[in-house]
């Protein structure tokens, strides 16, 4: 039987037929593996999903996390899950050899995690953070912290989050107000409080490695002034064993729509309920130089708002198969053309509406799964690239992708969920069904890592102008490739170019206008409406590169992938237009509206 | 304090501005009231909603009722809630004076409901299914049994239901199976069972009345076949006093991601667990005629498609307010020009993209309400006309708006309530705030009482044909009139009107054209499109009326509505281009895609 998952031909197609990521290990840094390993981790995956992760994926949801004022309980189903794929070395399977890591392409590595994520976001969430917190620290750490919080993370000993925000600054780091204290040592003393943290406190390792942002008293102001600690729950001896505990304390669980079955919380540092060496304070370490945890956190924000990306594919795209599955099975109604009540029932199917809604959640989680599978690929590019030029080239897409790969799935695979929903009728708004959970779980994803409107502001304010273009250049490069591909070969695929490449222009003409202006703040006031045309736009391309890679294919696979590219180019890539036209009048209705009028 | 449960501003402009309400009281139906009397009613809900519906909007979301195989238990403050309402006459705020009713105009009732639904949705559905059931008996019933089970309704005594789908038949009426057996007393005994009938089985009330479809043997197929019936849980004696337990039991609860007050439930009829008079069988009275249900069920389903559309206005306007609310009191990051991290943070409602999200759901919530409000003044006209003509013309119009009015605020009142979370960020998120809740309750509404798919349908395949054409003249007639108007007061109301006009034009000439093919199949194929551009363009409409009601008015309110219904026309009504284009090209993707392709 076909999992409900994710569908592993796609993910075949998409990655050999596609992406050819057998091409990669022709490199160096893969040149151990070959399609049989690659082969043997999806496996893995989707065997470690189906049975460590989706069982209890509504348990989790129904039994979150508790707090007695002392502990945290989570249901022991997440531990036994943490534990299977931590035995599995898959922790580090995307990391460098030198930390123990199995340099498995990050293509290759992200496809696999889906099935986890697919089966429980709740519960990969913890695995997410502690390998992004690995491979921040094997980055910017030293040997000894490597060798102290890396390497137990990566044996699944101990976990890790990031702790960025705080009450008073969600979306503004700038203003976070975190101290850390110099001390003799070297090592520094933190107070203050942090919020959201995901994945803090609890019991299921024997540590929790907190990297934390913080600022060292008499630093510049704003972001310039942050800096980065590793902050463990418990302090580590030279042997590696744990020690005493530190002053990082759990002030409080939040309580969350979905994706309840990953602790959400307050956390004080240095409020005096433990005093470690005797001491005020959270003892930290500095990551790399003061000052600079910002830029060393953004690699890990990179890194994570892919991973979010990713993990509202892998909810869209479950959603999609299990109404696929509700539509096969359930018979209700008759053809708009023979509604004679003495005639069978038909399977909902077979319906126009349904199948529309079908094809739009297929065309989202596909579309979005290659766009993230791309991603993947220039990640690969960049680690293993032979030249300084081809590195810069994938990083250069990868920044201005980066965005759209984490806001448009979380916008887009979550309306699939509402269609999965839709499709299931009264059934999908039960909890007997998997689809309200997927909802409500995916809705978070357009909210952390950056909401939407953080996204945006990072795309238009930042990435389309950086490097004078440069990396909307690089972008409209790539596009100009598949166009050029789609129209050798002619026929229908060349049609699809000329729309593509039609709405590429015009949104180039359009961008140059927004900024030619020189008029900022209307520029900038509509960065959202920008956000959903630019990835609608990027999708329309992800669709081009798959219908031309599946053109010349026979089968209702191929059948399937040409169709769901046709629904994207005639019901969603025409959406852009009217906001294109918004964009270019620079419109002010909202700069314009007083907060006193509503 | 300004309540965050709806604004009473807008709801006097709608009622007294707008619509003219104090003109109802010229007619002979509505002589007895006055403005007083309307705002009196205001008032009251008001109050009842914030001291009795509001508090335990959480508590019931978060103890949903329990079935222990015996009884339901539902927290207490639901029935003190229902005591409250049912104690100040408002059950029957709407119906005739001749069955004890205030004879109040709908437009005023359902204004006034508004406020105990945007508190409360789930204890409101208790009141409204068991108004609309009592509407129904009270126009088809027989003087006795009006006598027997409408007053007790109306006194709060009973409550009630409508018993319509089965687990096979969800959408499709002529599926059902419940059979009704004839009795030499004129009685009948049914047998079957029913699934997602909210309200029945609890303890709240001495009764519960449950109006059920079902075939009598030997009637015709499908939905010509299908009579209604009202089977009480508890048989009622000639003296009114309860008797014995009737054969309808509960086989099971539901268990909704939202709107969780509420029960929802599977019931049992003649499955023998009772054996009332000595005999199988439930036992129940037939309404009107054999095989006439569905025509009187309709009543009750129209009057309950537009309580479903009011449902969602009114968490969506509840949403509206608390982010309103929320973004004014959050400080957080600085203007787009002004970025010194050492200045204050700004509350977040300055930054444009906040305003957008804000307005985005100022123009849904008061859009919808607009549309509300205006179909409850074509019940008022229809049900007050002095003329057959007055009449007819009042109901082709409320025919045609029907669809809509229960459709789009399901689909764009939950928007607003996703952007109400969005605002509120990662507290959005959480169960400490109520938005949250909102987003989960509003999702129900795209599905019960006939879903977006079936309310397409009967937009497109019905409505807008019947009598030739004569409901969709009728739409048109009306816009022109709010054309006309916008016209003469010229400058920017003639601007809007022409954007407006020019729509409508459009959609005109494609659904003829759409008709005008022959090809039913690739016309109704895309029929939830129709629905939604359709939609789009009657709240574009209502935001003309607006304006227009607005236009020459000063003060902040105002302000506030002229620059909603700006936001309407650039933001929103351009959307529908690229689906009347998809419309016109009567587009066959969804028909051509096979389901061995998904």
């Amino acid at each position: 039987m076909k999992s409900v998952l994710l569908s592993r031909r796609d993910l075949d197609f998409l990655l050999y037929e596609w992406l050819q990521v057998e091409e990669l290990t022709k490199r160096d840094r893969f040149a151990e593996h070959s399609k049989e390993t690659f082969d043997g981790v999806l496996d893995l995956c989707e065997q470690l999903a189906e049975r460590y992760f989706a069982p209890h994926n509504k348990k989790s949801d129904a039994n979150e996390p508790t707090f007695d004022g002392q502990r945290v309980t989570l249901i022991p189903e997440v531990k036994q899950a943490w534990d299977a794929f931590a035995a599995a070395d898959l922790l580090a399977m995307g990391m460098d050899a030198e930390v123990g890591g199995a340099q498995l392409p990050a293509t290759v590595a992200q496809a696999a995690f889906a099935w986890i994520s697919a089966a429980n976001l709740a519960t990969s969430g913890y695995l997410m953070l502690t390998v992004a917190n690995a491979n921040l620290l094997a980055e910017f750490g030293t040997a000894e912290q490597i060798e102290t919080f890396v390497k137990p993370m990566l044996a699944g000993r101990f976990s890790g989050t990031m702790a960025l925000s705080e009450t008073q600054a969600g979306s503004s780091l700038a203003d976070i107000t975190m101290r850390a204290e110099p001390q003799p040592d070297g090592s520094y003393r933190l107070f203050g409080s942090k919020m959201w943290i995901s994945g803090a406190e609890h019991e299921m390792t024997d540590n929790i490695v907190n990297l934390v942002l913080a600022k060292i008293p008499g630093g510049p102001p704003g972001t310039k002034g942050i800096s980065l600690f590793i902050v463990p729950k418990f302090l580590v001896g030279d042997d590696g064993a744990i020690g005493e505990r530190n002053d990082v304390v759990l002030a409080g669980l939040n309580h969350k729509m979905g994706q309840r079955g990953i602790t959400n919380t307050v956390l004080n540092f240095g409020d005096g309920t433990h005093r470690p060496g005797g001491a005020d304070g959270a003892i930290g370490y500095l990551v790399g130089e003061p000052h600079r945890g910002i830029t060393y956190m953004f690699r890990m924000m990179n890194e994570a708002r892919l991973g979010v990306g990713m993990g509202a594919v892998a909810l869209g795209y479950t959603g999609y198969l299990k109404s696929v599955q509700y539509a096969r099975e359930r018979p209700q109604g008759r053809p708009v053309t023979a509604k004679d009540p003495s005639t069978p029932q038909v399977p909902i199917i077979e319906h126009a509406d349904v199948k529309r809604m079908l094809l739009a959640q297929k065309a989202y989680a596909e579309g979005a799964l290659a766009l993230a599978l791309y991603c993947a690929r220039l990640v690969d590019v960049s680690h293993s690239a032979e030249s300084d030029g081809e590195r810069d080239a994938a990083a250069l897409l990868l920044d201005i992708l980066t965005p759209v790969a984490k806001s448009w799935p979380s916008q887009w695979c979550l309306e699939a969920n509402s269609l999965a929903i839709q499709v299931h009728g009264g059934y999908g708004y039960t909890r007997e069904y998997d689809v309200e959970q997927h909802y409500r779980d995916n809705r978070l994803n357009p909210i952390h890592e950056g909401t939407h409107g953080i996204q945006s502001l990072d795309l238009l304010g930042r990435k389309v102008t950086q490097r004078g273009g440069a990396s909307l250049a690089a972008l409209g490069e790539a596009i100009a490739g598949t166009v050029a591909a789609a129209d050798s070969i002619r026929g229908e695929a060349a049609e699809l170019a000329a729309a593509l490449n039609g709405m590429w222009r015009r949104l180039v003409e359009v961008t140059s206008g927004m900024f030619a202006s020189g008029d900022v703040e209307a520029a900038m006031a509509n960065s959202v409406v920008y956000l959903e045309a630019f990835g609608h736009l990027v999708i329309a391309w992800m669709w081009l590169e798959q219908f031309v890679a599946a053109h010349s294919e026979c089968g209702e696979f191929y059948d399937g992938k040409r169709q769901a590219a046709r629904y994207f180019f005639r019901y969603e890539l025409p959406r852009i237009a009217p906001q294109l036209d918004l964009l270019e009048s620079l419109d002010r209705t909202t700069l314009e509206m007083s907060p006193d009028w509503f």
